[in-house]
């Protein structure tokens, strides 16, 4: 048993991503963001489905062609592949600590 | 967006399962427990392997031959497909919140 709200380095310069579980079809990573967020007009665009959630901190998320969005404790969305979003900002003290689940989308979706 | 914390009913007999996204390989739920737990003699033996956290709340997890453990908030861990486990109680007030990813297990594992 491990706790996602511990080990987490102090004043990383970089993104952390610990892969937790991980199957044919699903990936479960932690994500640790001290302050990051996404290059100015870089887009993620993903092959797979993505389930976040944000255990710890707050981030802005910006999903192509909505408002952007605030995520606390607690908050959970889905981004379907090739939805394009990015990570406007994240709150450094103490780290935004997300949860992701990645997988294959539904055959036939 | 949605959140985990939020919109969770008070006094409710038996636990609440909401899956909160699907596809043909994974099952991701929000569990809330009020005090429940399984059944004397009772084990679950599931197919799928499950990635399970504790989003709020407590509760004890008895995996079969292991010593009882504690889970509180950020605590996880993987539970093998077939690898029988039990939960003995639930904090009540407020109540737990697990998030639970049952996915299909690795081909060949």
């Amino acid at each position: 048993m491990e706790n996602l709200l511990r080990h987490i380095p102090k004043d990383v310069p970089d993104e952390l991503i610990f892969t937790l579980a991980e199957s044919d079809t699903v990936r479960i990573e932690r994500i640790v963001s001290s302050g990051q967020s996404s290059p100015e007009g870089f887009w993620y665009d993903q092959e797979w489905d993505e389930f976040v959630l944000v255990v710890q901190g707050a981030a802005g998320l910006e999903i192509d062609g909505e408002p952007e969005r605030t995520l606390k404790h607690g908050d959970w969305l889905v981004i379907p592949s090739h939805v394009r979003h990015r990570v406007t900002w994240t709150q450094a003290d103490p780290p935004t600590v997300w949860l992701a689940v990645h997988h294959r989308p539904k055959v036939g979706a």
